[in-house]
């Protein structure tokens, strides 16, 4: 497929941008009590694509009313918002590492962990008021987080099980991540004062990478290594998530009852977690699934609005094909 | 001490409005995940004293301006705040019961409980949205989240310590309940449109009477027994917190070297908590935290504005009359 894309090329245009975001997000996590301080420095440095503030700021600075001071603080409450979620998770998840670092609870526990990700998820609401946003903006964040969290739970109440069709998988995915990059590019058009259909075509624009986003990264749990995923593959499957890949699968192999009756024990073995991923490359599962990213990212490259135009155009368009691209 | 007040009767001018506030908040635990639904049922059906809202619907009342539709929405955003804080204690202590209720955590477990604590303070955000409150609203709101945040962690990392002295332990229970009762009767003067010196008045008065609780539930822990607290006598030593009648204790006990070394075990057996209480008990502890409390609601009285009168300013009297009588 070419030239592989890297993050840091792609969202060149918003570089001085993303560079002060990671001054502002540590300067966020000062906190008077040491330990929050602490997990959040640990937090900051470890580092993240911060895929959802670029795309907010892109969308920002496509607009003629971009201002800079004005769009930064929303920049960063999104970056909070989201890492104050993955603190959660890992508490939830009880996970000891994420991107091969320490979680916050491996390292502090889960208390210092449940009190930093409110800490944060507080902070971003602290960071937008008295900024001259229009209303909107704390409802959009709010709405945002509460969808966060209705997700997540929807999909643990529908774990080790295999009824879930393609409509329920997507309506999943949509508030758990895809949701989120939508808001996150409306955000930025209604920051910037463009029209309201142009902040609705960005806001459509991220849905479609979102779900594209997802997607990938469900089938990097079925087609990756354990070396470049940073975590044992199958992991999904051993945790009882059923995604595209799998559905399809559970439509179409010869081998469905078997791959059904692992999928369905709580208690399943690494061989069969094995057993399950050959089951699922071997079916048509994986090819119909890169076929809806696929979908997802034309559909992005199409609804992108007109009026966005020059090199955060560019970006977006790159951006785009970055996710379709994932080498999987 | 005369007639035992009763929290209904200090409140009864807004009887009315904590009426609608709890279908308010009964409302804004609807959600799309059926957990987080049956969750808010089970947390809005458990009761509670609903002091917070009830405080700031007190101070928006004795205001002019006062506008029942306008105020409604932040006084079941604070409870919100109050309970999904609660929500993720319950989840950081492990706790089975409160207030002889099964927790969240206990009948759900742990993701539904940190899930839901984040649902309720993300919802408390969007019910202020779009409300015409000023930005200052939002700005309070995020403060005192990140208050109690920070408080509860500072109360951890002093956790089996016998170091605090009384200033710090002062400064640890006003971030983790004064400051909290504080801003909401600053917030009720802010929306009811009181002059800036009235709303601050206010805000002194609910810090005041924050500081009389919190003490007087800390008193309760020696002096309660299991069956008026609905948990074991004891909690706080057992944990590990150093309460003020304690910080006394430690100073002019002539068990003091014994009471130390009882406080700083971590794996304390039944019996040594029961002695701690004793020498607790045996020490003027006791009756000078009492004496603290005193002040404190001889403070409120004093601070709360000329400008708050009527049926509201007898309420505000007997709220904190009410506080210093819980009796111990």
């Amino acid at each position: 497929m070419g030239q592989i894309l890297e993050a840091k090329d792609i969202f060149r245009c918003i570089a001085p941008e993303l560079a002060a975001l990671e001054d502002m997000i540590r300067e966020a996590l000062a906190s008077p009590a040491p330990l929050i301080a602490e997990a959040g420095e640990h937090l900051v440095s470890s580092g993240g694509k911060r895929l959802r503030p670029a795309l907010y700021l892109l969308a920002a600075k496509s607009c003629e009313g971009y201002d800079e001071q004005k769009a930064m603080p929303l920049a960063a409450a999104v970056e909070l918002i989201h890492m104050a979620s993955l603190v959660h998770d890992d508490v939830i998840d009880h996970a000891e590492t994420r991107r091969g670092t320490a979680t916050v609870n491996a390292k502090w526990g889960s208390q210092v962990a449940v009190l930093t990700g409110d800490y944060m998820f507080a902070h971003s609401y602290s960071l937008i008021s008295k900024r001259g946003y229009t209303e909107d903006v704390g409802d959009r964040l709010a709405a945002m987080v509460q969808g966060l969290c209705a997700g997540e739970i929807l999909q643990d109440s529908s774990l080790y099980t295999t009824e879930l069709d393609v409509a329920e998988y997507e309506r999943r995915i949509a508030m758990k991540t895809a949701d989120f990059l939508a808001i996150c590019c409306e955000l930025g058009g209604m920051v910037g004062g463009a029209a309201p259909e142009v902040s609705r075509g960005l806001r459509a624009y991220g849905k479609a990478v979102g779900m594209a986003f997802q997607i990938t990264d469900d089938l990097l749990d079925v087609t990756g290594d354990e070396q470049r995923l940073g975590k044992p593959a199958g992991n999904d499957i051993r945790q009882g998530v059923v995604t595209l890949p799998v559905i399809y699968a559970l439509e179409t192999s010869r081998d469905r009852d078997e791959l059904r009756r692992i999928l369905t024990n709580r208690a399943m073995a690494d061989d069969e977690v094995a057993r399950a991923i050959e089951i699922v490359r071997a079916s048509d599962g994986i090819q119909r699934a890169r076929t809806r990213v696929d979908a997802y990212i034309e559909e992005a490259r199409r609804v992108l609005p007109e009026a966005v135009g020059g090199e955060e155009r560019t970006a977006f368009l790159e951006a785009a094909a970055y996710i379709g691209q994932r080498d999987f």
